[in-house]
């Protein structure tokens, strides 16, 4: 077999069997070889944003990496924001950059480009494979390494000549490292702090955000009486009715503040010692009150939910914890703005959805109208790279195809990566998309305002403004093969959301919204 | 003044008055700071690869920089392709990239990355502003910078507490380091090699390709007898009736091998030895011929038009030279294909056109279909990272507002960068975009063959197949506010073409064309 061959092989053996691809020429041999092993699925991606994004959905819905095919420095370039948020997300994934034969690569033909500088942004697993015959091998290092906790985007670089030269062989696959065993002296040391009665809050972030790792920590809390807070834009969090209840710390460090301001000890699982997004004149970039002691009860190589497990179990927490329950379901009447189709959202939310958050200024009520929805998960922004929603519900219905996917997507936001609609198309995936149209980057309007920027005129405003023109995504959507519809008042919103949810495959309602400030 | 009015400033009185942005929240201060400096121009992109795409196109067409502000390490990747791009067109640029402010750096705030590191992918000179009051200096620096022979890229990189911090301080303008004067002995030296009988070429690209440098290259081939040919994707070429024919070199090397056969003495003037865009099995990379020596009369830091004048007056040639024929104009009818198109393309452009060339394979005629069209400037795919050719279509509108822009677009290329679209309507840019709809990577399909991949069979095919579902681009230019017809004739092509040239702003032309393979 040839390289490409025996790297398309050894993924497979390594349980790695989805490649989400925008190839170019340098790539063809790995194109040709996904033919000769049929286990892999190959989908297409028109943008290389949507396919990096669509391997982070994958993985935060499968626990597994995906593969990415990308083309060369260039390739790498345009996938980056989304490689960022998977970073953000300590997800695995297996990111494969063609480049240039190995001796074509002093010529520096018009496409030679330091593709290693590039992945050093995302990447701390950088490899190129440096021969036909080692393929293999380095290609299940990759995927052992994209495994290693916490979950790593391992960027492995393919020279053309690697992919079409004689003599690969396919390699076995190589146990990851998994995750960190439990500290138990931390443990022990954690119920000390927790029955001291001073004002404590687990802070849960990544896998402790799961359902084992929320119920654990509903443990700790039904006994201790600690809060609990999950971080702001956990990579994936169980939620709805039938689960704990846990509330994510806000964006604004206006109301952040506030909801960590009487913590005397926080206790980080599977997180970091929250800071604001971005600095503000004047403003600490610390969230947490002045004398307030931080620990760790896991880090991001451990094993936090077992470290949560054996918290509630050194404290006899008993096993059933208090969950949410079933409310919501009113479907509002009458005007269309941001908080009724939250409301809407919440009451047609089907059992088992995925929901995929880049709703922006838009998401602000949705916490509380889908917080006792049928169970779901969530799917949030990561890394703060916008253009990162869409991609994502890609890879999540591509990781889930018998449930129902939900992406709540800002106008602004969607317009870095909106190629992911024909993926959608093009692979029939049951993703709903409601489009919240307010023709205006609200969200930097709003931050215009809080970093307290002098001077701001008609020129400034008008750079925030993107309803000159408005866009129309239901014809984008119909262009790239989407059905879509436009709601204007919640009972148009109501109808056509229902009606895209019971429908299989993929549909866009856009809900035409005001602007906030 | 703040740190921003004080770059913002700066740039203006250096002579860069047109920033195209995406901004964040860290770039507040910046947008902000547009109100206090009514020269400076700020034209919004909905994504980063349109305005570093743009800033590309303005400099072609000015030959000075444009500013672009992009928003941290994940903006700087979105923008990083046509980034590369303007490397390869060694166009002068100053690129601005927002960064947390200082202090908040080592708190690993979720979009905290690696900038400089992206940067060096693209950029040589890389400064971080270090404060309010030395920014001014920095900025007139990194204009400076830009200019450079031949053209760089320069980044600076803007914390937000710099952008924001009081005491800025403008900076006059920093004199450019001009280019290389002219080496008479070589002059000399190439004169004799050009009067010795052997058969010699001249190998033009950069600033060769000016109208001044073909002149003067025709004036040493009409005494010489030399051959003359352009390198295959020139930033900038001069064309049509009333200006000397120069054919490029070929993209494919069957066809570039066949241009270079005869050559005893390749001449390079401002561009390199050409090697193949890519590498495949068994064949070389280099183009020219075995046994031809290689010469330099101006590498791209030297002013090849003046060592191109001087090697002309050396020779005594006549000033006046040969010109294409003003020839073409005949309106084919029937069916609608890419050769069909390319004609009426020819019969039709404008007097002063600027073509903005990303038409992949559906180009294949256009060099001829063109030659004798009236006289136009045509910019082509420098870097070889698709998705240019709207964006550069937007900046060289924005630079040359009193001509027409034409932008020849496949419609997988166009589908990196579509978001160009909704700038043109928002600026009112008359571009005529041209897309060429065939529902297929014809491109790769065509390489898939010369690669001589292996056991490409179904999976592969269809992952160069974008035809399930066929895109729309109609329904897509109308959703960003940009009039658009769809032909599937040449009648119709012909007369949509004509009023979409006709009418000032921008139009959208979807042309259905056949598959080539």
């Amino acid at each position: 077999m040839n390289g490409a061959q025996a790297l398309i092989r050894t993924l497979v053996d390594s349980g790695v069997d989805v490649c989400f691809s925008n190839p170019g020429t340098s790539e063809m041999h790995f194109v040709a070889a996904l033919d000769s092993v049929p286990e892999m699925r190959g989908v297409l991606a028109l943008f290389e944003g949507v396919a990096t994004g669509a391997a982070d959905g994958y993985a935060r819905m499968t626990g597994k990496p995906a593969a990415v095919l990308l083309h060369l420095g260039p390739g790498l370039g345009n996938g980056l924001a989304n490689l960022h948020n998977a970073r953000r997300a300590k997800v695995p994934m297996v990111n494969i950059v063609g480049d240039h034969a190995i001796p074509h690569k002093p010529l520096d033909a018009p496409l030679e480009s330091d593709i290693v500088a590039v992945a050093s942004n995302v990447s701390t697993w950088i490899r190129t494979a440096g021969s036909s015959a080692d393929i293999g091998r380095v290609t299940a290092e990759a995927v052992a390494a994209a495994h290693g906790a916490p979950g790593q985007i391992a960027t492995l670089i393919l020279p053309a000549d690697v992919s079409w030269g004689a003599g690969g062989v396919a390699s076995e696959r190589i146990g990851p490292s998994g995750r960190a065993p439990v500290n138990v002296d931390l443990v022990t040391e954690m119920v000390e702090l927790l029955i001291s009665g001073e004002p404590t809050m687990l802070f849960l972030g990544g896998t402790a955000c799961s359902e084992r790792g929320l119920v654990a920590a509903a443990r700790v809390a039904a006994v201790t009486g600690c809060q609990l807070m999950a971080e702001t834009f956990p990579t994936r969090m169980t939620r709805g009715a039938g689960r704990p209840l846990v509330q994510r710390l806000g964006y604004l460090s206006e109301m952040s503040t506030e909801q960590l301001k009487d913590v005397k000890h926080l206790i980080t699982v599977d997180t970091k010692v929250p800071v604001t997004f971005f600095a503000y004149p004047d403003k600490p970039s610390r969230l947490i009150p002045e004398g307030c002691v931080t620990h760790t009860l896991a880090g991001d190589v451990d094993d936090a939910v077992a470290a949560l497990e054996a918290l509630a179990d050194a404290l006899d927490a008993p096993m059933q914890v208090a969950t949410q329950d079933r409310i919501g379901g009113e479907i509002p009447t009458g005007d269309l703005n941001a908080h009724s189709v939250a409301q809407i959202v919440g009451a047609l939310l089907p059992e088992g959805a995925i929901v995929s958050d880049e709703a922006v200024t838009s998401s602000l009520s949705l916490p509380f109208t889908t917080a006792g929805a049928p169970p779901h998960d969530w799917l949030s922004l990561t890394g703060g790279a916008i253009g990162q929603g869409l991609p994502v519900a890609v890879g999540a219905a591509i990781a889930a195809p018998d449930r129902p996917v939900v992406a709540l997507q800002a106008d602004g936001s969607a317009m870095y990566t909106i190629q992911s609609l024909w993926t959608m198309a093009r692979e029939n995936l049951d993703v709903t998309t409601v489009l919240y149209n307010n023709a205006s980057y609200e969200i930097l309007k709003m931050e215009l305002d809080r970093v307290g920027a002098e001077g701001a005129g008609p020129k400034a405003h008008s750079l925030l403004d993107i309803g000159g023109p408005v866009m129309d995504f239901t014809a984008m959507a119909k262009g790239m093969g989407v059905p879509a519809t436009r709601a204007t008042t919640a009972e148009e919103f109501a109808d056509q959301f229902a009606k895209a949810l019971a429908e299989p495959g993929p549909a866009l309602v856009e809900v035409m919204i005001p602007k906030l400030f």
